[in-house]
């Protein structure tokens, strides 16, 4: 590829785990300039103090946004909390400068629903109109030509992709009133907030489910997957905590027709994700892990019938911080800058 | 209180986790004297020296089956691989020994199935017969009678309480057809054998299905759930392996059906369990964390209807190591010599 | 045994991990009646809520200090930050009552490093003075008639114990200059603040030292080590932080003097701790594991003399929580309170 | 660097951890074609079903050494037990292959000390006397031109590069008859092989010691350190299991030598590693995490001088299956065949 000139990258935050991990992905990447960062509580600090494996190799200080010259970027990422995105879109694409959000600022098209789960105001409702939401392998071709994107968020990747070619293309599968996502999340999925919820103490050898009555992720599910589908579909979905770093293991359930009992399904998903470079379907009856996707950029699928019954399970791993989150935003950056998907991030998962 | 004389125990095997559970609490049970204990392979060695948690407190040594006085105890537990407790059950019977059993050899009634999940004809089918599944909550009056109990395995434990109180007396409240049992457990399920699968390098910081095509445990729930329903239940059953040491997780789903939409699940869970020492039900939109129950012989049922929908998600936890084996075994015992089922058993789970 | 009347406690603080473990270890405590706790910020709220494994049984509810019953109870504990405790020393010891401290108010009698280190004035050194250092293996018959106890620090107990035979009674054995104390804690030592150095996804799978500039355990150390040798000993501490929650290890490192070099340590080890239940000397060549004493009072010691040669290692390991916080303070009670030093002390650890 | 051809490596052995991370690494390597696996026990298993972080990336299949082509690779990696390379070296030697071995037949040049520790005479002593010890740091110039290279073992890598600066050239700044090296380690590098001792019910939420008696390589460090000192240096060495995956931390502690208390020690390291890409010598009082190295090739050390006394603590990071192992051979590698240090190693450390 070797563009004649490197692609400029801003990030505003950064302080999280999602900004580390693209500061860990992008100093690495060949087309990549890292250009400013900021925070405006951690003004002056070199990124390296903060995050020790960046020593010797990101040499940015965190600037206050104003400081920091982020309308000379190509590119700037926000790995902010919900809101920051979209108080700040209009300016930097005046200055021609393209977004990518890895909060929920551009995930929800339905402004109302947004509203309701993230307890503000959509602050830019036309540039939400325009913007994309970035999950490659569904809206390739979009993201290619938009200036904003919003990443999805981690249980929403896996939930989307492993439903996706059941439901797409009008196809009628499975009963879509009724599909369980049983959704497991490592702890850096909360963030790098002080909470007592995630302390070591606290979240070390236990297990146990939240957000069962309700969690923001869940409607942003829902309106893709009316999307794919081109109807309503009933979800229920409740996600886990597990006690590990890293790593999202989805367990989908979902009963088929009767009219398709004879579909492929194997051949089905294997036909869908032929061409992506990070989706890989696995052979029939395997068993994913997700230390099979730590730190790197796959997703891996596979899909189950027990004792060849009425009942699908489709089982889904990657890693949250990468696929489901920074991974993901670098792939996007890549198509709307026209590279390869792949490129940068072809890192190999660190097992064990 | 019956405190004649103490209860003499002893037990076969003894060198795995189930094991050293089993000594770890019959040590501090205040009517029981433990007796024998034996294990061919470490013949002589003290079980302080194998488990230093018993340091001081157990001075007990393993014996060879032959030269342990096990026909001169009460009762005799079996912390054995499936098939020894159904081999050496007559002689302990002759001899007037009563017999908890906690692998598999008496939890089957069905001999076909037995013989297709554990590959070994069933050694003695007329003392199955007479044997009784001892799940305390479901077969209370029949273990005080018993000679033979086959402990439940950890799995159908937390499916089967959590089940019971829709299942039971001809109840039409769920669709019995498509129940979902989505389950998660700690590593020392898997026992104490030495396998690269559960090393710690391979089974930490990671999460993964197992068993999806099949499932010992499987013909256990689906043969308890059938006659406490009186039909045929249809139960997919997904077990998953957590990184932490002890604890399991079972998030059940099952729809209602239209005729019961106006049900009073939880009122329905708290009666039924209102007289149970060991089962909370916990108020309604708790949220269980295996932690709650940490070496302890509770289990811990929260129920769940998200939105108000046509689905209900009961969320269970339990000690696998305690409630779903050993301390499980000994609230069987209790009942067996007349003693309250609580006796011994009152340890508070440990958090953190 | 004194059965008499249960000795009446109260709680001061009780919302860390000092505070549940009290709360677990006195809920089973024969001589016991738990009558009050105590959080301004968590009033009215009920300790089981906060802490779901005392769900029934401890029915307290957190009450503020004022509304609280401390002056009808016969001894308090302080679960509290530094500086509480001697704030409200006098008004309870004119009640009455009588006072252990988990924090490091009456630890120090120099008052002076009591101010450096916890960068407060002393509130009533008189009451200091009288009070006493509750170490029960070295203050036992002092701690009998103490009024007001301060409760050893979870390092200061296993460096103390793993040092005084071989500096107590004037013994020259070992170059009391230069020993090193190279320490190893379980992360529920750093407490339940909510803080992002102790967030899951920051100190698991991780390892690291801190403190080594200086930390507030090292004069009490100092002092007491000082005290016991009778001249000053040279120290060097260097805590570090292990993923795990509980546990903690040192080794302890002493060159043997040339003079002492036919001494037996193993025996004289075995002989000073004889007569303690919960000092357990292992046999030459043990290594304990932090496991061993999980959930349980127990501290255990290996000694070591690699090669024969000069230089003793000698290794420590207990419950930072149990031995090295709470079960130490319910140790002081019972000695406070004429009770044998062991009641409601006797859990055996829980491993795996 | 582009060279002409690839460098064409085979691997024997290699369904270890360090196997595995050698494929990782090596997959990645600008430079390599990777050309041959083998094991005897998988022969015919594709290494990515054994290790699915490598599907599809790695399409090699283990095959048997006969049938696997080693003799036209240009260097052969041994990652297998002790013994086998040593066995195998004449005639790789022959074929015009260079060897690196991950054991530790070519480590010790005394093979006396080798026969004592590993339990078998040297299969060819001539060859282990041309070998090269391959610490790059200390031996980049030998390396070069070597035909056989002893990969370090992980402890010796920490304690060795920990004390050089303070030993080489005759310097006389620490007393180096009393060194201390209390070292920690993951789980992971005890192997994967299938022991009691090593799986997670046991490794986890645990911390203990392990080989004080006498260490294999406790001998390996004191060849090395008596050979940069020319004098005999004396170490007491003390290995711990860490409940962690990756990570080794090792602290010393050495005493300084009245005549060397003005050194600048920061300044002595600083100026040693100013030219090593892979050892990062940290700023004056920083604390070193394991995680800082995770996944990569570097090594971290801290320099602290408690208080100012007369005792250096150095503190040491790396991750033992990288720097440690797999990644130092590929350091080795570089250089063997005239590229730089760093080329394929260059990945940045994930953390969290």
């Amino acid at each position: 590829m070797a563009a004649a000139s490197p692609i400029k990258v801003g990030i505003v935050g950064g302080t999280g785990y999602t900004g580390v991990e693209l500061l860990r992905l992008l100093a690495q990447h060949p087309q990549v300039q890292l250009t400013a960062i900021t925070s405006r509580k951690e003004d002056g600090m070199p990124v390296a103090q903060m995050f020790p494996n960046l020593r010797g190799r990101v040499d940015l200080s965190f600037k206050t946004p104003e400081a920091a010259p982020l309308d000379q970027c190509d590119v700037v990422f926000f790995a902010t909390p919900h809101g920051v995105a979209m108080s700040q879109a209009q300016a930097l694409l005046d200055a021609g400068v393209r977004i990518i959000d890895l909060a929920a600022d551009f995930r929800l098209q339905d402004t109302a629903k947004f509203e309701q789960w993230y307890k503000m105001p959509h602050a830019c409702p036309q540039i939400l109109k325009d913007s994309v939401y970035g999950l490659v392998e569904l809206n390739g071709d979009r993201v290619r030509n938009a200036r904003v994107v919003g990443n999805p968020g981690c249980y929403p990747t896996t939930v989307i992709l492993g439903l996706l070619p059941l439901l797409e293309g009008g196809r009628k599968l499975i009963d879509t009133a009724h599909i369980i996502a049983d959704c497991k999340s490592g702890v850096s999925g909360a963030g790098r907030k002080a909470e007592v919820g995630t302390l070591f103490s606290e979240a070390s050898d236990n297990f146990k489910a939240y957000g069962v009555a309700g969690h923001r992720h869940h409607p942003e599910i829902s309106e893709q997957l009316d999307r794919i589908a081109g109807e309503r579909v009933g979800l229920i979905f409740v996600p886990h905590l597990v006690p590990m770093i890293r790593g999202m293991f989805s367990t989908l359930y979902a009963r088929i027709l009767p009219e398709a009992m004879d579909t492929d399904f194997q051949a089905l998903f294997e036909k869908r994700y032929a061409d992506e470079p990070f989706v890989d379907v696995m052979p029939s009856g395997s068993m994913p892990e997700t230390r099979s996707v730590r730190a790197s950029n796959y997703l891996r699928i596979a899909v189950h019938r027990p004792e060849g019954g009425d009942q699908l399970v489709i089982l889904v791993v990657q890693d949250n911080l990468v696929k489901g989150a920074s991974g993901q935003a670098i792939q996007n950056m890549n198509l709307m800058f026209g590279l390869p998907a792949s490129t940068g991030l072809e890192h190999i998962a660190v097992l064990p």
